[in-house]
């Protein structure tokens, strides 16, 4: 599932056109979250994707920083400064596929692509608010979009999506908004900044501020801005948008030779042994002044410094518990930014308020720009969490996906034959974590047979896509590093299938599962099967035979045991074993069982535990 | 060893002066790398600790970039703007120990701290050099500093030691002056800043450069000087400077309250409600321009990034041929300024250079700022490094350290079996590499019974700290992670000690170990051993006792084999066996052995290995 890699091809919505809308406000005017009231709002946008007569597939995109309503296809004619954004993943059959979805791009409030901000005439004047621009704040702006959407004569979003200053917008579309919101995506984001991300701001506003040509932020009409200290703020904000890796890989230390340049132009001549790092800065800093508004760069990035999602309610878990939508949060690992613990942050948060989230972790070199570039696995991700027509925000239990028609799961018979025992161990209705969940094949077996509701934890990027896909919350994390987002008692089982062996700290994990959980189900090889023994006993060799396959130097099962092992922790820990069943696959084993020596003859066991003094049953 | 945590109280080397002397040139000046010459230089030094008849305890400290001369001790009447920079370091019983050593820090060629610079006059015109002060080198730098070493009469160095912009300077001292140097310490530093410092630095001097005050560097006299400028550069490095981690717990999100503030003081009202990092880099800022010169920081900066030390010489493995001196390359964890892969990369240009290099990794959450605050292993590991007397650059077989007597290795009886054993297969004068070496006692044993040139590996820092101390050369890292930096063939032994069953990857291991040494010493448990083999099989228990002490759920033993598991492994990648002992603890293990069942008997076994188609013999 997931293989057909994104067209690449540009231009797939077509041409389009940015509309520009004045708002119908109440009387009095829009009133921002400070007070302060605008009695004039126009904003642009643009739409890609056919509207359909219910109305149920709109998707909301939100820009970043520096963004436009321009998200996609081309303008005619075309405008080199304002490429489409996010082209490569608004189209037909793109991430967001415009052949079943309306999507809906608008410039933010206090921007210069169109909506009102500082640049634009006042009402009372006529002309420019420069100075009197009010502060805003990310609620001013979503509030304004869901304005538009409501003239528009949109109640519900199918989707909401954005990445950076872009995903906080998401953020607080889900936690203000919670009835008109379906699905959320929110892409290297966060719930307020780091320090780190403050400091860079507020180096960046105070380069427009000291340019004499700011001219306290009433310069429109002298015939001069600050484009010196805009120039130097969007220099600082861009090597904050690639990480150190691509940056060395792009430019490294090298420099402009006179072979690079074109002879007798000043421009090339200027170039020439200057480190190529800073000719792209100058570039981007040069290229930013012509397309952005001083202005604008100020009152946005003070809307996103001040941005706290928790503030307002408490804590974030307060602010989260508000949502109604089911959420995808998503990270790019090299993104230092908005780092990937932010984005874990609103995940624990959504998980800590017993809400529908799933998180995934993006390998991208890219640093914050990832979600912007030519990301591996970014459109398969939305694509997945997508589907085709609006369902139901509440999590549906067995909810059926295209894709498991299309792509039935392959299960050996052992496999098979394991999840029928744990699936006849779960109780109708319950809440399962499934630990190492792979593609879902048990959560969805378990969905449908159960109609329990599961989540599950995965390590692997393309079995969390497989996992989202089949309609199933999903967590991609290691398991070895703890489930410490996860609230004491969450769930009825924890599922840890053949995966107990393979983890680093065996015992931690067990102990967590049954924090986590009422009831663990926990299956393991059992390496007191006679065979085992035998092997070792006899032939002075490790064991290697169908139930444990691997050679000694590359087995992933890096701590090997026996089912009176086991036993023999539950006792020391506290751990009570409530159904054991030995498996076995030949005949010498399985009369071993059924003599009672089932450490001699199980090939694997599955066992379903509880910490002692909780009730059996979950 | 290493015990004793340096003393906190300040002002240990009393009160100091700076110095200031002009050099003598030769006729026509001091030729700097470019071309351009000075006429006339004036260097500001301080001294601490008593220099010996001999001079053989001299240590140069070489200062960062906003450093001073002023490394230690109290100027009197204090000034509290330029408190001594790297106090905790330099005194009685510190880091760099002033009981032993007579220790030099001067201001750099360019600075504004004493020594001449941008703001200095110039001979010809009486006037302050501005915009005709010429462009600098790090080798202009250590030039002008060794001319102040000879014209105080001192030939040669114990040590020269630096950090961040000084680290590079102490690497070209080696490179440039390579009969000057007996030992360096480089520290958070690098051969070459990485696109991203670039980066930043580009956006530091443009800030500069933008701002009207600057006046193309000729501001002295008009009462103007680009202090706006400079402020905003100097935030730009602070930022650089902290770790996201510790500006985050630092600082946070927090901002200042009226309860924060001095009531009724405009400052004091100004900052309410800011953020707390706001007002640190406005305070960081404003500091700064007040004790640094705007042209001194240009020029400076512009030096380092320049700085290539592979450059002039084809490649740094080149350049680290020239080297004379032992190295010491320490780096801070979380430093992503100078981050710790710059330090790896000299590091292993000095192996590949097959120089005398030991490398430490310290776990510091601060950031590049880590060399200059409190970081718990740096003096120790300076100290370690650092004898009390100059001893030949070379490395000495069998050096003895006084922490050889005052800490006498306690080994088991079964270690010291072991270590004898090894011992007895190494060749007198060989180069050995003793992977996951521990604090170095079978490299110290090697070095005094064989005249060995030993060589350690090892992850923990406390142990890499007593390996070093004990004069051998230690690189701090994880085995797993391969042995990269090691070219083919560097070593005639590789030791490997009752570690491979606790790699990840022990077949890896092996192969690398076999890559960079002609023969392998390696020693394992021997799960196939009889007391191993019956417990499982009567028991159906993994086995716990003396050779295997841990419990399955929290050994370290991840990947169990016997030896003939291993035998089989040496088959299939082509290793051959040159000699095997079979270790026994009992009697029964004992007979089996001497009745030629080794792999039953042998509680662990310790082999000697060469890739099939090498003589044998190292």
């Amino acid at each position: 599932m997931s293989s057909t890699p994104p067209s690449r091809s540009f231009g797939t919505v077509g041409v389009v056109r940015t509309h520009v809308v004045r708002l119908e406000l109440p009387p009095g005017g829009y009133v921002l979250d400070n007070g302060a009231r605008l009695t004039e709002i126009d904003v642009a946008y643009e739409t890609y994707g056919r509207r359909s007569a219910s109305d149920d597939n709109v998707v909301f995109v939100c820009h970043a920083l520096s963004g436009s309503a321009h998200a996609a296809g081309q303008h005619e004619p075309a405008d080199p400064a304002e490429p489409a954004w996010w082209d490569e993943m608004i189209g037909p059959g793109r991430g967001i596929d415009t052949s079943h979805y309306h999507v809906i791009c608008a410039n933010i409030l206090g921007g210069c692509k169109g909506t009102t901000g500082p640049a634009s005439a006042a009402p009372d004047t006529g002309k420019p608010y420069g100075s009197r621009f009010p502060d805003l704040t990310v609620g001013d702006v979503v509030g304004v979009h869901r304005l538009l959407l409501l003239q528009l004569g949109i109640r519900r979003l199918a989707a909401v999506v954005g990445g950076s200053f872009g995903g906080m917008q998401v953020l607080e579309w889900a936690i203000r908004f919670p009835g008109m919101v379906a699905r959320c995506i929110i892409i290297a984001s966060c719930a307020g900044l780091t320090a780190q991300a403050l400091a860079f701001d507020i180096v960046g506003r105070k380069a427009i501020q000291f340019d004499p040509d700011w001219q306290n932020g009433d310069y429109y009409g002298t015939g001069k801005a600050p484009v010196k200290g805009l120039s130097l703020a969007r220099k600082v904000g861009h090597i904050t948008y690639l990480s150190r890796e691509i940056m060395a890989e792009k430019f490294g230390r090298e420099r402009w030779t006179a072979e690079d340049v074109t002879p007798g132009t000043a421009d090339g001549e200027s170039r020439v042994n200057k480190f190529q790092v800073q000719t792209y800065l100058e570039h981007q800093g040069e290229k930013f002044t012509q397309r952005f508004d001083a202005n604008s760069y100020l009152k946005i990035t003070r809307a996103m410094d001040e941005y706290d999602a928790a503030a307002r309610h408490g804590s974030l878990e307060a602010a989260c518990a508000r949502i109604e939508a089911k959420v995808l949060v998503v990270a790019a690992s090299s993104d230092w930014l908005f780092p990937p613990e932010q984005s874990t942050e609103i995940t624990n948060a959504m998980v800590r308020a017993g809400k529908a989230v799933s998180y995934c972790l993006l390998t991208a070199p890219y640093g914050h720009d990832a979600f912007l570039v030519d990301v591996e696995h970014l459109p398969d991700v939305i694509r997945a969490f997508l589907p085709w027509v609006e369902r139901p925000s509440t999590v549906v239990p067995g909810e059926q996906h295209a894709s498991d028609a299309a792509a039935p799961a392959v299960l050996d018979s052992e496999d098979r034959r394991e999840y029928q025992i744990i699936t006849r161990m779960v109780r109708p209705g319950s809440r399962v974590l499934d630990l190492g969940c792979g593609s879902g094949t048990l959560l969805t077996m378990l969905a449908r047979e159960k109609q329990t509701r599961g989540v599950g934890v995965e390590i692997d990027v393309r079995q969390v896509i497989d996992v989202i896909e089949r309609g199933h919350e999903v967590l991609q994390a290691d398991i070895d590093g703890g489930l410490a987002m996860i609230p004491d008692g969450s769930y009825d089982y924890a599922i840890l299938s053949e995966t107990l062996q393979v983890v680093r700290k065996p015992r931690l994990v067990l102990g967590e599962m049954l924090r986590v959980a009422k009831e663990g189900i926990v299956s393991f090889p059992n390496f007191a099967n006679w065979r085992h023994r035998a092997s070792l006993w006899l032939t002075g060799r490790m064991p290697k035979n169908k139930g444990l396959p691997f050679e000694w130097y590359d087995t992933p099962n890096i701590h090997l045991f026996t089912y009176e092992d086991f036993v023999e922790l539950c006792r020391v820990d506290g751990i009570r074993i409530l159904d054991v069943e030995f498996l076995t696959d030949d005949l010498v084993g399985k009369a071993l069982v059924g003599l009672g020596a089932g450490n001699l003859g199980a090939n694997s066991v599955l066992v379903r535990v509880t910490r002692d003094g909780r009730e059996g049953g979950a």
